[in-house]
């Protein structure tokens, strides 16, 4: 009896906690919680599936990537490994380190996947326009703003935005505009002061415009006196890129319309020093984020007319910037800012920078009489509220010995790829070596320097 | 006893079932099922939420709007519709039918809301560039070569494909390719035949380059001898937007190279005749799925120099489309390929059409010695495999009365906002309704044009 009594006793305890353990899972399931999802999980778990597949840390399937013949992701490897989970290293394989590729924030994203991830409704923005009539996300705007407050590096107040394909097309654009709307008697020379990046000349020449022509390096004309008729618009790069110098203009005469590009004015890249305060200033979601492959950027602008022009032509050359990539930005941007007002991320993007600056000035440094890095002073960071050494994104690697006067050639013998310093319309004298692509090939370029070194050490004694 | 040993009976298997039940719940919540979502749980969440806002049928709450102060998205009402909910009908107010914005396809997403939305990673696509330096996705590429295929409307064999921030920066850079590459001692004369797309004209001025200009209408240079020094770039826009003509070359030169439009040569909005075959050809994802806001198209070219200059065009302009919009560009073409082979989509979209421009025809029929519509035959079409009657995407309307000379503004005082004739070069005695926007947007303007013929019937017998 005593044993039917307990069973009695028990049975009934264990399966009212049974019941309540279904009655939580039914809620938990069905939806009571809020939780369950309907149309968007055949897209969510096909994303999820892409993302687990494993490529041993060296690549990424992703979910419009080729699928295998049994239907799952396949790897995509990064730069010298391969195999089907990216797991062979091809050991003779020279790095590539050309692009300004922002992998190196790939992994800040991994680790904050909730947050950065976007779910877009089939039906989401189907329209050109969003409301009342306006071609970009009032919502992004404000957030732009509250980005450039939080980090300190530009005043918005009385500023237009205006969104750009990457600031890429903000280029072309600002070009464009602060040409046609001077009515000039001459095209407008287009200058920027060497090494400049090169997409200013590629585009300028590429566009061919009326009203303005590729002039290249501003020292031509930095000495020409204010009473000539030409007229000018100046690019100036601060920080610049390749070498992460702080620039200013250059051209002082009055008909100067300037165009800086701040694209690397972030605290991953530099010591913020105060507010960007110019009348036309270009960001890129690329290198604050690190979405390159989003195609985002802005433009701040003081004056109505160029605003109204920039936008116009944004407007007419491709309708304005995709909503989806839109809608991606403002995901991105409000995830980085809701972590300790973006502070983590830009913690993350500097910590990783300063290590790799030290770790390759470190590599070249018993070789200061065949290679040297451009040099960097500390400065202190309003942001940060302290003195910060370098971080740049970009080594601007001079050979030094007298007969390598082609460096590029000299680094790609050692397996290195890097942009040849003509590219910047300098000294082939120079190379830019990225070090914003992802850490394995940072590694690897610094393997490539050690090989080379020991290489070198070898052949010297013979 | 027997009630003891009944409990004995009964409560173990209670405890079985229950337990079992429970088993099987953990197995689905904690992912045993392969359905329960980790990281894009969020991002859907929020998705679903903005979706399922109550906007009355007359708006939207998207995921990247306005919050209110309970942080739930706002509705973003469609013309006319006002109120938090957009329920509040705004008697007095004109419709606007100007834009091609494609709403009509709305309804499709919104039936197929599963297979068309997707979930982006939060470190999909970060890169510059895809597998193998390219800027763009293979699998999507693969995809449009099978739309083409299913529909039969375009020839891809031996055809490269360069895909554009929405076909209207394809015009720009096809003009920009094509006029580079002859090295003609004059520019290239830009042209295209009466009514045109106005956007052939605005981009050809705005961007203002030193090999092309604007010349306007074909009809001006059809008879010029072909020794004549002149080079023509034609746009041929076929079916043509705004009349929905199909349309062929004009220009017989030697000298001519021509750009294809066929952004509406698809089943919604006419008969497919054959593949269409042409060098350089060029389409829109808006007006296939209706996703105008992606800004995605491509052009299928057959020349090896002209495909790499229109390449290097989007690179240097823009680095590409957005990796964003590849994603979706590729996720929408798929669902509607896997329904039918297309068919669904193509369907709804010709049955919307089809629907309109009946009602259309006979809002105007008692009308016609004031308002006449361009006539458009019925046609075989091969892909629906039998005769289709029209299913144009607008309506070119023309004001027949003779003081009626500003046809714009007689719709414009019925409260219809078209856009003028003038816009696409053609006699202010034309009008062109957009069909493409929403089911109350077109019941709308019906609405206008029956109010406006009431009107009239009042004042008449006075």
């Amino acid at each position: 009896m005593g044993r039917i009594n307990n069973g009695n006793f028990i049975y009934p305890v264990v399966v009212s906690c049974s019941v309540l353990l279904n009655l939580y899972f039914s809620y938990l399931f069905f939806g009571g919680g809020g939780t369950e999802l309907s149309w968007s999980k055949d897209a969510s778990t096909d994303a999820e599936a892409a993302a687990a597949v494993y490529c041993s840390g060296h690549g990424d399937a992703f979910l419009d990537g080729r699928l295998d013949e049994e239907g799952k992701h396949v790897c995509e490897c990064r730069t010298c490994y391969g195999g089907p989970d990216c797991s062979e290293f091809q050991s003779d394989c020279p790095v590539d380190v050309d692009s300004g590729d922002p992998l190196f924030l790939e992994p800040f994203w991994r680790q904050h996947e909730a947050s950065g991830s976007v779910t877009e409704a089939a039906y989401h923005r189907m329209s050109y326009v969003m409301k009342e009539g306006h071609l970009t996300s009032a919502e992004l705007e404000r957030e732009i703003r509250r980005l450039h407050s939080v980090v300190g590096n530009a005043n918005t107040t009385g500023r237009y935005i205006v969104f750009g394909v990457g600031s890429m097309q903000l280029l072309g654009a600002s070009v464009s505009a602060l040409s046609a709307r001077k009515n000039w008697a001459q095209p407008a020379r287009v200058v920027a002061s060497v090494p400049y990046y090169n997409a200013y000349r590629d585009q300028s020449m590429m566009f061919k415009g009326r009203d303005y022509e590729w002039s290249g390096d501003t020292s031509r004309w930095k000495n020409s006196s204010d009473q000539s008729p030409l007229n000018f618009i100046e690019f100036v790069t601060s920080p610049n890129n390749p070498d992460a110098q702080l620039k200013e203009a250059v051209l002082k005469h009055l008909s100067v319309e300037r165009i800086h590009d701040h694209a690397y004015y972030w605290p991953h890249y530099t010591a913020i020093q105060a507010p960007a305060d110019e009348d036309l200033m270009l960001f890129s979601l690329s290198k604050i984020t690190g979405h390159a492959g989003s195609r985002f950027g802005w433009a701040l602008i003081k004056d109505k007319d160029v605003y109204q022009r920039i936008g116009n032509y944004v407007q007419l050359a491709t309708l304005g910037v995709s909503r989806d990539t839109q809608l991606r930005a403002l995901r991105l941007i409000r995830a980085a800012l809701e972590r300790d007002e973006g502070r983590e991320l830009f913690e993350f993007g500097y910590k990783t920078l300063r290590k790799r600056w030290d770790k390759l000035g470190a590599a070249f440094a018993n070789y200061s009489d065949r290679f040297s890095l451009q040099k960097i002073p500390p400065r202190n960071c309003s942001y940060f509220g302290e003195l910060r050494p370098p971080s740049p994104g970009y080594a601007w690697v001079r050979c030094e010995r007298e007969e390598d006067e082609d460096c590029y050639a000299v680094l790609r013998d050692a397996g290195i790829i890097g942009r040849a310093g003509t590219q910047f319309a300098a000294e082939s004298r120079y190379v830019r070596l990225s070090l914003l692509k992802s850490e394995d090939t940072f590694d690897l370029m610094l393997t490539r320097i050690r090989e080379f070194e020991e290489k070198e050490n070898r052949v010297q004694p013979m």
